[in-house]
């Protein structure tokens, strides 16, 4: 019954759909000027929540999404918090594990590989030294990020190796953290 | 009653035990070494799931995370998913959002400052061209970010905007995002 119907849904991502999108997007390239946002309120300490919702894609503002979400951001205890969320350097960490983990996964399926398991495990090394204005030889950011995926799917190993190379070759958050993005800061008072 | 008392809570921060956290490291510096964690799991499409809860910190692995959190990400419509979270890059700007406020609010603290406010917009412009592989004189990061921030609090307009860029100067993620951070990346099939 289905062997005549051309099957456009792998891992989960409809490849026509997909492909749709890349052609109307080289028909029409100003569509593809998005505009991402977080909107973020302290609550008290460590204590702050964003608010996600709104963007801006294909030359207007989204209106698909009925609700957004919140994110509370905390710190441990050992950094004078009380765990009202994850901290923000793991809030970092998820970012770039699940960005590489998307990307990749919409690479096999435009290429016809199918995957049953994607895992991957990030850690990210810093001494606080920098961060706490303790000592100049450390800066405060993180000094290094190791970053491990397991994957197994339909296709040679070789092959398989090739597709996380691909997340990570096209990932926004991968090319956002290696090569660093200017970030503008105005701030208001009262 | 309290007159006496010297209050050490500011701002929700103890500041007591952010400057003992502070002394104990110039006096054993080693335990200034942490290293954060993100394991994440692909679900179907754009959705997957990040586990956090273990870090490293003073020499040993924590112990008192009861509980971790799951972030669900995903990817809306227009970029064929079906918004099972808010997508990577959105995460990224949360991690930024809450590091910068988290650092200010302890600056605050530290310096003698009650804050009673604090609220930024972040946002990221990103031409999809680059990460979707269709134009290389896109990168597939955001090109730019800006961050605006509100501060109100009992000091003076010029000491609120510098704890702001006392706030950005000491952020883990600003840090990381503007200065970049070189990512490993191993592979492990099957």
């Amino acid at each position: 019954m289905t062997s005549t119907i051309t099957e456009t849904v792998r891992n989960g991502v409809d490849t026509a759909t997909l492909f749709a999108t890349l052609d109307a997007i080289k028909a029409q390239p100003e569509i593809a000027a998005f505009q991402f946002r977080a909107h973020n309120k302290w609550i008290d300490g460590a204590h702050n929540r964003s608010t996600i919702k709104d963007f801006y894609a294909a030359c207007a503002e989204d209106t698909t999404r009925a609700t957004g979400w919140e994110l509370d951001a905390g710190e441990p205890a050992i950094l004078v918090g009380t765990d009202t969320g994850p901290n923000p350097a793991e809030f970092l960490l998820h970012a770039l594990a699940a960005c590489v983990t998307t990307s990749l996964v919409f690479a096999a399926a435009a290429r016809g590989v199918r995957l049953t398991s994607v895992e991957s495990t990030v850690e990210g090394d810093l001494d606080v030294r920098g961060a706490m204005g303790l000592d100049e030889n450390y800066r405060n950011g993180f000094e290094r990020i190791r970053m491990t995926v397991r994957i197994a799917g339909d296709a040679p190993e070789e092959k398989l190796r090739t597709i996380v190379h691909r997340g990570t070759d096209r990932s926004v958050v991968f090319d956002s953290i290696t090569n660093g993005v200017p970030i503008s800061v105005d701030v208001l008072t009262g």
